[in-house]
């Protein structure tokens, strides 16, 4: 049976980038694989939600792997929580959170770093210190994830996610939770009570302490969002009659991975940070004997986020570089496409067209030989929804059920 | 009024064929006919059913005649025992089969070939043979189709399609019925004692015995698949307020014609077999005065089906020398296009993109020269969904309602 491997490059898509010339980092970066996988395959673009539709990681990655997130998608906090290892019961509501820093003034908690200098170190046990803790007969539990990121599960009677993100999602302002509807306003009290409770134990934590000593901003404070309850998934096992492996750093992509049935990998090195190891994710999808392996490469993400343009041409290029080993070593069918753009000069995620590549035995060959946002949009994929990426893949494995006679 | 003509190239799409030296057969044949239409007209691929769906003969020409076959399939053997000429009934279980050679074994009959050494002559007497069959007060009726096939209807009460296939759709299986759900334990009951008289009745049958005179399989046993009851649909005529004519020689195809409310041509020659008369059913088409002449050609799919890249290559040549007479003489709307792919790598139907040409007065002229599958997906028909295509041949044609004013 022909296997399939299915490469999602974090926020790949881009925009014209003015240092760079006007080009996108896909067309500025040195990628002599991808573009002879692209003459060798064929191209196309996808609108990983729909045209114009700005998608998350989650949303998107959920419909890359034939899941309408319209139907399934409950939130991001429940995915996170998953992906650092919480296990979920149900009712419980769960959100992701950063370390950030505040500043107290007139009452209320006031962000001035919303990733505490992008603390990526001893989250451990600031998470720790607050794991455990009870309000009104709820239970918080805390979790770090990779960097400044965690996940926060909020358990017992009542909850509601009728509630407003603690998050103000911008330096300067107010950390806060508030009632979107009656149901969620004991939620959001108890979510103001906890950020408070957060601010009061971190102030004085060890880890803090020496990090003002030295210097650098304080992760005195936890700021929630994204609250939600997991909705279930048919497992992608049972859809398809395939074994499935999920290889990913972040958090975040692991717990989508988990929640759609797929074993997870612990590759060691692939940390989902600028300088993961391309490779060793690469190694590990080539030596398990999946019927379907699925690698996330966050690097794009991340450096499109930080606006920087030349981290993201080398993110780039050192996917390229871990792809040659899939070209002269895999048979089977292999999709290459991004979750959504994150162009550098926005900083954000942005709702642009992401390129797709299909490679290996029985795909056709078009005329694109360059594998980059302009050169993929002529072709012979055309333009595809998201959700239409695993039928294709499926297919051409020679996997997929006749509909009809 | 600008009359319409629709042609299907049955299982026409392909993918790089090693032995055509990595072209498709469409691109290895030599079709200056649909190249000079490519060029005097639009060009685009279809999606019969959606991106990556692996679409039946019969799904598809209902998609491509504007039928969301996801609203109006039920199953292959209702259309088959149509296009036979059985006339259904409300109740009746209608099954396509093949006859096959089987060898008892254990109690059992083993499948040593699916399609009796593809029996193509004296099918006749061996259905009537076992037509009006009653057993436990069930009639069965039987009527042979073209070569191997044919169709069996069950009229009775009480009968049910919660069952599996009785074929078991591979050499050495096991010829068994099972139910699917209780209450489909009697009508699978039904269908093994049938099967098992018709290979008493079939073995000692003259024609049989004639056949292993002469060194050939018998046609020892029928095979009955794809139950199903037929959903009625609203005819084509009443639609679009047009009258319409199906040319097809298969029985499948002629069944779908007769269920949309098409008038059926009996044209001699056309037996939808390889060497079908392909210019006879362009005359039949031409001479008409039906407002849409719909045509099927068969023998791409029987090629693909065989993996015959040379028949294949053969087939589209004759399609293209059957197109030379619309080009000059026809002087309304032509679609052609094809229901599904069957690549001859893989033998059976994929999901793959079929092409399509639209030529005619008013059509726009797009920068396609040559039709074929990689050519046509640079044309400025894009990629569209099978459902598409009557909307765009109606209003090319002058025929469509407008919506709104």
């Amino acid at each position: 049976m022909t296997r399939m491997l299915l490469v999602i490059c974090d926020g790949l898509g881009d925009r014209p980038v003015p240092q760079l010339g006007g080009r996108t980092p896909l067309q500025a970066a040195r990628t002599p694989t991808l573009d002879a996988m692209a003459a060798e395959g064929s191209c196309g673009q996808i609108d990983p939600i729909g045209p114009g539709i700005v998608a998350g990681s989650d949303t998107s990655h959920l419909a890359l792997l034939g899941y309408d997130p319209y139907r399934y998608y409950s939130g991001r906090g429940p995915i996170e929580a998953m992906g650092v290892g919480l296990r979920l019961r149900g009712g419980d509501l769960a959100l992701r959170f950063n370390f950030a820093t505040v500043i107290p003034h007139g009452g209320e908690l006031i962000v001035s770093d919303r990733r505490a200098g992008r603390i990526d170190s001893q989250t451990g046990p600031l998470a720790a210190a607050l794991d455990g803790t009870v309000i009104d007969g709820v239970t918080f539990l805390v979790k770090e994830g990779t960097e400044h990121r965690g996940a926060l599960v909020l358990r017992g009677e009542g909850l509601s996610t009728e509630i407003s993100d603690v998050d103000p999602h911008r330096e300067g302002g107010i950390a806060r939770c508030r009632a979107t509807a009656p149901q969620g306003e004991r939620t959001a009290a108890l979510l103001n009570a906890f950020t408070a409770q957060s601010h009061q134990v971190l102030s004085t934590h060890p880890v803090n302490l020496a990090r003002v000593e030295a210097g650098k901003g304080a992760a005195n404070c936890l700021l929630a969002r994204g609250g939600g309850v997991l909705a279930p998934l048919p497992p992608l096992s049972e859809r398809h009659h395939i074994t499935v492996l999920g290889i990913a750093g972040v958090a975040l992509i692991k717990g989508l991975c988990h929640w759609m049935g797929m074993e997870v990998a612990e590759v060691p090195g692939a940390t989902g940070a600028l300088h993961s190891d391309y490779v060793a994710k690469v190694e590990a999808a080539l030596k398990s004997s999946h019927d379907l392996v699925v690698i996330n490469f966050k690097a794009p993400d991340i450096a499109g986020h930080d606006g920087d343009a030349q981290a993201k041409v080398a993110a780039i290029e050192r996917i390229d570089a871990a792809m040659g080993h899939v070209r002269s070593r895999f048979d089977g069918i292999v999709a290459l496409t991004a979750d959504h753009c994150t162009p550098v000069t926005t900083k954000e995620h942005s709702g642009d067209t992401v390129p797709l590549l299909m490679w290996g035995p029985g795909v056709r060959q078009d005329g694109v030989r360059c594998f980059d946002e302009i050169a993929v949009a002529s072709g012979a994929l055309g333009r595809l929804p998201g959700t239409a990426l695993m039928p294709i893949l499926l297919q051409l494995a020679g996997r997929s059920e006749k509909y009809g006679a």
